[in-house]
């Protein structure tokens, strides 16, 4: 599969054309953004990771039933992929407070949700990815109902799922982001699934294994990368 | 009916108990406030104002089928109400883009919106009343899925009586804000339906006829309540 022509370079990934039009070719980088972009830096190591790590959870989510973009790995920071028309919709799914949540709601971080929290922000970097309602994405006109009522469904499966996987790895799954997008007519799992996209913590240390060490400058960026990376795979 | 007991005094209002535990009495103040109390005020003859405005759409909105706790008017700042276990969620309906959607989805003011929005707010000052979802409302226990469905279905029905009765007496609904709170297992309308809680705007000139005038120091206060006044009874 040729690398074609460069579609569009994001905060984290590049997309390019390949020689089959309904196929993409992402391109992982070590470049990390925070608080809209406002916060750069370079985590060396992180572009391999994450595509190995998105493709692993790409991977076990096929294998449940889940459609996602993941064709298959293609180098040691690239990955082919189904293209997407992106819904400019980001899918923040909850299990534990922390972040924007925690204060939203004023609850302490570390408070365990009653139930997982599904919440969407627009994918806009002038707006500062404002967070929206259903009503605010139907006026946009970013997706149909039916399309939001079949994507909040899957992200709660995708969330039972991860957290299946993690938790006897030692993993907390406390909240991640995911994008969706049309592909021939039916909506599939885009983007990434990695410490970039995820908050984990050390389920019984709460350690920090995501990219709160680097928004946090709490150190050992890399490291905290390469341990999610060892416990799914050891 | 006896005034008692000063049960709450809010930023406009006061509520009081009665000789009758199932009823309070309201008393409507002439203090104005925005930005979350950070900007404060006298408006001078805005409490009776704001009183007879309310009552008079509660009045229409009963007489359209709308369960509210407006019991009747009992002097020129006050009326009684039935005691309700308020929920705390401002429940916005909005028709044309204006002040903090406008911001939120970067929209410029007037824009008509292709439908109505109905957005959450947690009421709460030290959050800042923070946009909420149907799932915060479910994690922090707020009201039950039920209540919002039915909730959200009434504000819609309310939007579409007050812009019935809105439209042919030159009054634009741009958006407003409800409470709505519980009492003897019925869900009732509460709260104050007025210019502090609507967006009025003069079809024809767009000229602000609402607390805007106050928020955005456009002057000339008083007399933009008096005229929706005149207009709702002219
Ligand atoms: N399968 C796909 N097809 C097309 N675009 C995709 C696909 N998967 C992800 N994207 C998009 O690729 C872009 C690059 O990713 P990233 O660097 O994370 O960008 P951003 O800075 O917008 O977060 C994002 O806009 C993302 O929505
Ligand atoms: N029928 C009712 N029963 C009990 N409380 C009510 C009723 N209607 C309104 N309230 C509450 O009365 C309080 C006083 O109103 P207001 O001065 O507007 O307060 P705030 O500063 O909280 O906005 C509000 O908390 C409102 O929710
Ligand atoms: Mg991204
Ligand atoms: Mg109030």
């Amino acid at each position: 599969m040729q690398k074609g022509e460069l579609l569009y370079e994001g905060k984290a990934k590049k997309v390019y054309r390949t020689d089959d039009p309904g196929v993409y070719l992402v391109e992982y980088k070590d470049d990390a953004t925070a608080f809209n972009g406002l916060k750069k830096g370079v985590i060396s190591g992180k572009g391999e990771l994450n595509n190995k790590i998105s493709a692993h959870f790409f991977r076990l989510l096929e294998g449940k039933g889940i459609a996602t973009h993941f064709v298959k790995q293609v180098g040691e920071r690239e990955m082919l992929v189904r293209a997407l028309e992106i819904i400019p919709v980001e899918v923040v799914v909850r299990n534990i407070a922390a972040g924007s949540l925690a204060r939203r709601l004023g609850m302490d971080e570390g408070t365990a949700l009653p139930r997982p929290v599904v919440e969407y922000y627009y994918k806009s970097d002038e707006l500062g990815d404002p967070m929206i309602n259903d009503d605010h994405i139907a006026v946009l006109n970013l997706a149909t109902g039916e399309e939001m009522s079949a994507i909040k469904k899957v992200a709660l499966s995708v969330n039972e799922i991860l957290r299946s996987y993690l938790t006897p790895r030692n993993l907390e799954l406390v909240d991640f982001k995911l994008e969706f997008g049309r592909h021939e007519g039916k909506i599939l799992l885009g983007d990434e699934i990695s410490p970039d996209t995820c908050r984990f913590w050390d389920t019984r240390t709460k350690e920090k294994l995501d990219k709160d060490r680097f928004r946090r400058d709490l150190g050992g960026v890399e490291e905290a990368y390469q341990e999610v990376w060892r416990r799914l795979v050891g």
